[in-house]
């Protein structure tokens, strides 16, 4: 730290990515990626892209903007689309929370609502998960704060119906609810329809997950066309072409090909309900996940002895060192031989254990 | 704008981009982008890393970050990289910007810099330009506040040499000094030899110009090691994955060619020279350009009506809404063949000006 830099960020704790290890390849299950790479009209787009990349990007990503819209079925001008959907969430943060709107989430979520509060000086609130890591919407009614949901949630993967988001906004009429929808694709109910009832209601996806664009940073903000425009004040004001040519290419492209990326989600969904049963053969507690990613807990090694015993094992996990959840690891749904290495290094483990 | 949206941001006016009108093809001079398209490497390079885009990127940008401080001799951990400049310079206001460090920057230069203020709620004072649209470096000397300049500035084009750039550092030990270097490939001295006896000196550079990736969206800045690990503080509070894996492997090759990269910029210069000289015998005036562009006045039109003439005959140059500068417009370098368009329409508005 320099003696020069400001006293508002001097106590800041970044957020930390999961783990990247180069030491060897690894079964890599700690970042939720997907397995599947894009398809190849994805791969063509963006090397056609590359080759005019000597130009700025549409700073509106009209085009992408548009194919977003029409798959929603909402109007372009209720879209907006970022650097991957953490630049969404940290503008809704600078633009819907200050010290008289201060936000609330639960205690077990996204690790990076704390941090862009705190970066952005917003006091906030969490609210403790039930004790199944179930979340009590009455808990969040007339709570005069900004709600942020991870729907499904993260790392638990349990998702709220419609029903219950819809409760949230109707129920919070003087705040935005913001519904971080990054792993929705894998089995929940997404909020989008609810956008056009209720103006407090932004909905947040992204491309990486469950479209195979991890690697391009593209998120996008679903709301009314006035949530849209403040967003929009926000970017144009910050980085007004933040999404690259490349990505936007990408995205229109595996948008064009969505029926790629949504069979793609059902094996992963099938992925999940195997590995989850098979865990659960080995003596492991699993949240109900509706997410490409499953958290378990064994009855026989901690959380953290076994996030460590398969990293030995070339197996990357994410095990998170918060006390609550400090049992338990998240395990990204990979392809089927990813989860078939998974078990059996876990089974290995398991009778060394013995 | 919603009722939600926060009062802090509420009188922002956003930043206006270079426009980029859809109805027609234009020779395109207004955004200073390169009239050289990325080289077969760096297309090969982006292709190739676009098959792993469903892989998150690396936030350290190890092999790029590592190739840009062998470029410019200085450490890894003296290099941050960013999604574009304009990220960089955005989380300089953030990081050494507030109510008791306030800005400063000249009156006439990127029109960014009052934006980025404005967003971050940082007081700033602007400084006018010398008669001549020169800097007059003493103006700045122990100013108590966080300098910004863009050097060679916009878009006047004129340089400050090396030395008064460390006299700007000398005098101000109290403060960083952020340089702006977006178009000092193109014939104006880098400040970066500076950086490692100057513990408050930021220089912020970009891909955008001399390195024909402007859609890539790649920015980095050098610095102490200090300062660069507050602008990562910030980075990883704000979106560590902020640069994409295309555009991180792109921006890798395009360093390992940087021998074509400064063959474009010779060729540039050259035509800069060779447009200024006819534009001269047109009667107008032309600052004393470094940059990719040049900067002029008509003794025959004014600056709005050239602009507004010259998009009619399908040539985009930018004017700027501004009193000091209205009579001038910024013209971009391109190609020789770009350039003798610009010529020959000019010619012809100011014949029919007559």
């Amino acid at each position: 730290m320099s003696v020069y830099f400001s006293e508002k960020y001097r106590a800041l704790t970044p957020y930390t990515p999961g783990e990247q290890p180069q030491d060897m390849v690894y079964t890599k299950l700690n970042t939720n990626e997907s397995p599947f790479p894009p398809c190849e009209a994805v791969l063509k787009a963006a090397a056609d892209a590359a080759k005019n990349l000597q130009l700025y990007p549409d700073p509106d990503c009209r085009a992408l903007t548009s194919a977003i819209a029409g798959i929603y079925g909402v109007e372009e001008d209720m879209v907006t689309v970022n650097n991957g959907s953490d630049e969404t969430l940290n503008f809704a943060f600078m633009a819907y929370c200050d010290a008289s709107h201060p936000a609330v989430f639960p205690d077990i979520t996204y690790g990076f609502y704390p941090v862009f509060a705190a970066l952005n000086g917003v006091p906030y609130t969490e609210i403790p998960l039930e004790q199944d890591f179930s979340i009590d919407i009455s808990k969040y009614e007339n709570c005069g704060k900004t709600v942020f949901i991870a729907n499904p949630n993260a790392p638990t993967g349990i998702a709220l119906t419609r029903a219950g988001i819809a409760r949230l906004c109707e129920t919070n009429p003087g705040n935005v609810v913001v519904i971080d929808e990054a792993y929705v694709d894998f089995g929940a109910e997404s909020a989008v329809p609810l956008v056009r009832d209720h103006p407090n209601l932004l909905v947040v996806q992204t491309f990486s997950k469950s479209r195979s664009l991890a690697g391009g940073r593209l998120g996008y903000g679903i709301g009314s066309r006035e949530l849209i425009a403040d967003l929009n004040t926000i970017k144009y004001s910050t980085n007004p072409y933040n999404v690259n040519r490349v990505t936007a290419a990408a995205g229109l492209a595996s948008l064009q090909n969505d029926l790629v990326n949504r069979a793609n989600c059902r094996t992963v969904a099938e992925n999940r309900a195997y590995t989850a049963a098979r865990l659960e053969q080995l003596g492991f507690t699993c949240t109900p996940s509706k997410a490409n990613f499953i958290f378990a807990k064994s009855d026989k090694i901690d959380g953290g002895a076994l996030y460590l015993a398969l990293k030995k094992r070339g197996v990357l996990v994410r095990h998170f060192n918060k006390e609550r959840i400090s049992a338990w690891v998240r395990i990204t749904v990979g392809s089927r031989e990813q989860m078939d290495i998974l078990l059996a290094e876990t089974e290995k483990i398991l009778e060394g254990a013995k």
